[in-house]
């Protein structure tokens, strides 16, 4: 046991060094590297599970059918209790939960997420994990988050000395990014799996004044979106680096230093929390938001407008995309779906209503505080609460941080 | 869409046929009939995982392994936190987590677990799986729970019929267990995996005088067990009735009708809630608690004992088996480790530490109360914090329920 740990402790030494002195800097960090752990230089993280790359949640559609026959029996008491938040209490895309307490007009937040590896590098899979569980949150406008659950599974095909390497990166992201939210782990369950899975489970105790109902949007307020798209497209052409027959079909339209560097922008903007973004969410008086995840930009637009009190309707006019993607995406044929609205992101950004005069407002602090950018992607208009792509979107191209 | 949501209905309506009137009667209750669901006579909830009638957890040493590396540099912050709580922050055996909250003396309890279908009746494996999460609230002597959330994972080899049967009923055994324990199932997430996976996370705010914190034996103590061990050998034994080279090797201990029996009583067991057993942890004064699942009794017995503030030890004199599974064990030689303390349970009883002259009153209060027996199987006695079993433990046969 002792040389096992003593080979955990090893290769948090070289995620250290990946690190490269500065934790928050992923421009600095470099590429994972297996052999630095002690692993065959084949080893790939995301072999070990057959949906990488692709959502791993069940069709919005399916879902809803499973669900639909819970909801119809909820009795009037349950509704009761929810009557002030018009959120499913099945996580159908707004996945917060919001409970009233027996103590002192308080109000439990809570969420859950997990999904499948979907990028290499264990330690930066750890923390996207955590900053995706932690968004829903934040689509809240909840800042402050009182505790989180790790869960995790460990793939059955995964040999001992990679579990024993693996894992603890994995935990040790995690944690590092419940840490930078101002939280910390305090449980979880860990199981074995045929796929390796690794998600959790956020809870705040908190205020009413402290969440931001997502119902308010308002005729004349404008859509703001706070990451780009195409983490998706960027994972796979940077997995298809090493497929010939698949890289062949993008290589006219990219090249392989654009994969790379699509590919850091994607895991920096994915392992980063909307936490600011949702801080501002306040101060600019937003009037409801989601993040933006595994149904893509549309559909989780589509379900935020159908929750709308207002008769409205989005329509998004611009697409902020990771540099390159679009094109990749285009030369893919339908596959993903990117300019249609549908391909999934993890951790993406929050897609916000704003008042038209606050907006600019919201994204120039964003990118003060932080060094990002934000856009206004749409507009808010009468409707019926649906959302929608305009036929010739713009294509907005981001560059990779420097 | 219509058509696919009126067989779920059909099936939902099947499933009350079984249950015969009375929800809460498992002895009613008609074994689970696929083909009167629309389904093929061999359809079995248990052949969506392999580890079905085992373990899913990760080997405790295993997971002790995984978790050192980053329980050593949880800052000192972290441990004040925590300092009035000797809890695990990563679920090892007792875990429920404990948080200080921001507001007025409050604190968060929580606990997550899933696992595999171990029982081919889906609207009970709901139950049972609910009853699982609930009961590390109830080892903590917590007895109201604000929330849960459901944690779906839809087999990748379920026909689209089968998982529109399936996942309703099981969504629906969870959520009666949920209501029946006097909470709602407020969120979740439901993903595509390749084995089947059901679980959930329970969430309780509450003053700090509502839990129990498990770490108070003294000797002279006594240990009480609320539910009888043997479910995983009843559920497997069950299985091999249809597996004539299996059932050779255990006909000669036991008839046909006597693993029906016990695993209509494991099935009764494990979908029971330990609430009413956590109530009276308060009224008899425990000093400390646990739930037995995976691990095992001798498991959880050594870590509740490795917790404690005393120098005591944990001597574990009796074991309650459902009827004939010992005889079942015994006859499979060393493969459960029934006798060893070492077979799992699934949403087991609770092994509770209670002052010698209270224990005869909490077993005669539970049983007026429920119907069901609670047992006195051991003592607490000087010694440094581990615990055993006797040589040649005196097994209590429990009949199935009538």
């Amino acid at each position: 046991m002792s040389y096992q740990t003593s080979v955990a402790q090893d290769s948090l030494a070289a995620a250290q060094l990946e690190m490269a002195g500065n934790p928050n800097s992923i421009a600095l960090r470099r590429p994972f590297d297996p052999v630095a752990h002690d692993l065959e230089a084949s080893f790939r993280l995301t072999r070990f599970a057959d949906l990488k790359g692709r959502s791993c949640k069940v069709p919005q559609d399916v879902l809803g059918k499973l669900v639909e026959s819970l909801q119809q029996d909820y009795s009037q008491a349950d509704q009761d209790q929810f009557m002030h938040v018009a959120i499913p209490r099945i996580g159908i895309g707004l996945d917060c939960s919001v409970t009233p307490l027996r103590h002192g007009g308080l109000c439990l937040v809570q969420t859950t997420d997990f999904f499948y590896p979907l990028v290499d590098d264990p330690y930066m899979m750890g923390k996207i994990a955590c900053a995706n569980v932690l968004s829903d949150l934040y689509a809240m406008g909840v800042t402050e988050c009182d505790n989180m659950l790790m869960l995790l599974g460990v793939s059955t095909k995964m040999t001992e000395k990679e579990r024993d390497v693996v894992i603890p990166l994995i935990m040790r992201g995690f944690k590092d990014s419940a840490l930078e939210a101002g939280t910390s782990v305090t449980g979880g369950q860990t199981v074995i799996n045929p796929w390796c899975t690794i998600g959790g489970v956020a809870t705040t105790i908190c205020q009413p004044n402290e969440y931001i109902v997502p119902d308010n949007a308002v005729m004349g307020d404008v859509l703001v979106l706070t990451k780009p798209l195409g983490t998706q497209v960027a994972v796979n052409a940077h997995q298809w680096l090493d497929q010939p027959e698949r890289w062949n079909r993008i290589k006219l339209v990219v090249s392989e230093e654009d994969v790379r560097k699509a590919y850091h922008r994607a895991m920096d903007s994915m392992s980063r929390l909307n936490r600011i973004a949702a801080r501002l969410m306040h101060k600019y008086n937003a009037h409801g938001s989601t993040d933006v995840t595994g149904f893509g930009l549309l559909g989780h637009a589509q379900n935020l407008a159908s929750h709308q009190k207002n008769e409205v309707s989005f329509v998004i006019h611009n697409l902020p995309v990771i540099a390159k993607m679009a094109a990749v995406a285009k030369a893919c044929g339908n596959m993903f779906q990117l300019l249609q609205g549908h391909a999934p992101e993890t951790s993406g950004g929050l897609l916000i209503c704003l008042p038209r005069e606050q907006a600019a407002a919201y994204c120039k602090d964003i990118e003060k505080q932080e060094g990002y950018q934000a856009w206004i992607i749409g507009i808010v208009e009468k409707g019926n609460r649906t959302a929608r792509i305009i036929d010739k979107p713009r294509v907005i191209e981001v560059p990779a941080k420097d």
